[in-house]
């Protein structure tokens, strides 16, 4: 396999995977992506929401956002997504670590421009945070289409990097009398808020219940 | 207020902070964050572990990092924490959003050469992360701390961004038969996986089991 060397993982290669299976899984299990470009030199990360269809994610944003203006550029962006699936409690210090699955990309986006693909690329970023929204919902007016800058990144080359189970320790750190194990860890929804101005009788849908619900990370 | 140009927020400044009261609260709230830095104008996004102790960051990393061979060389770089508090849920696709607390922040790093200083610096990440685990480990061999670099990174200029409350929309779609509303979400920890070569008779610490119990996210 043949690697960029943008991409490859330097520090524990074994956590390393170059598989659009692996990539495409991380991705589809999150919903927040830190995206990273550079403005002379300057890098800046800004948080955002996106969605997948195949390699490609779409990201959107307001025409005013440092992000949108820039990344329209077709500048060389990073687009990094982690999941934290647990704090892992080593017997020593140096030992301590994280169960998590993260996927660094690299790309290029460009701005999509045709108001249908617009609207095609928002219910993507719309159904990939949660699904079944958006046939629920008044879609966007002409004025909202404008004031929206949609973006379509291309991946290029990217790598995931995975650690699950149990701490790993020194052979003669084993006997101490410290606990150790996994504290599994997991965003998790709590009881939903209902708007002070619902219209009375709506319930909340089946689809805001079950949010994340499933798929259930990797276990340890 | 002088703020940096690098951390102006330019898309609804309502929602920016720039004080340090704020800036520090969302940063002693979070544990992971998203460092960028560019390399030839290839900008690579990172997720870490930091503590933090006044404007200053402590990251760390295997000295084979990228990360932190590219940092410890002092060039400029952006460490980002993004802490999701709800999904906002409103009655048409456009006022979709999320309830969160950001920070941006901008800075240089150098590394702590210093044997004593990297350790107090790695304790300083270890209580952040999840208190009261320092006292309790094996303290580091000094390989350990040789395969270790330890980085300050002092913030220069940041700012914060904060979205609560229920969703906002258009006037006349709040008749709408739509569900709309906040669904709360939150990094919860799961029952403790103990170490299966865990010696025995050891208890899962009292700090373990109440990870994450406080401070709570804002409401809403």
């Amino acid at each position: 396999m043949n690697v960029a060397e943008r991409a490859q993982v330097r520090r524990i290669p074994k956590r390393a995977a170059y598989d659009a299976e692996t990539i495409h899984s991380i991705l589809d299990a999150g919903f927040l992506a830190h995206v990273g470009f550079c403005v002379n030199g300057q890098p800046f990360v800004i948080p955002t929401l996106y969605g997948r269809n195949a390699g490609r994610l779409y990201l959107h944003g307001s025409t005013a956002s440092r992000m949108v203006r820039e990344l329209e550029t077709g500048v060389p962006a990073c687009v990094t997504v982690t999941l934290v699936d647990g704090l892992v409690l080593a017997r020593s210090a140096f030992h301590h670590s994280m169960n998590y699955r993260s996927v660094v990309a690299f790309g290029t986006a460009r701005k999509i421009e045709d108001p249908e693909a617009k609207i095609q690329a928002l219910r993507i970023i719309s159904e990939h945070l949660i699904q079944g929204r958006w046939k629920d919902v008044r879609g966007p007016y002409e004025k909202e289409l404008k004031a929206t800058s949609v973006l379509e990144f291309s991946i290029e080359d990217a790598s995931a990097k995975v650690r699950t189970g149990p701490p790993v320790d020194e052979e003669e750190d084993y006997a101490l009398e410290v606990w150790a194990g996994v504290l599994p860890l997991a965003i998790t929804p709590r009881e939903p808020i209902a708007d002070p101005r619902l219209a009375p009788g709506v319930d909340v849908p089946e689809y805001v219940q079950r949010f994340g619900s499933e798929p259930s990370p990797p276990k340890g």
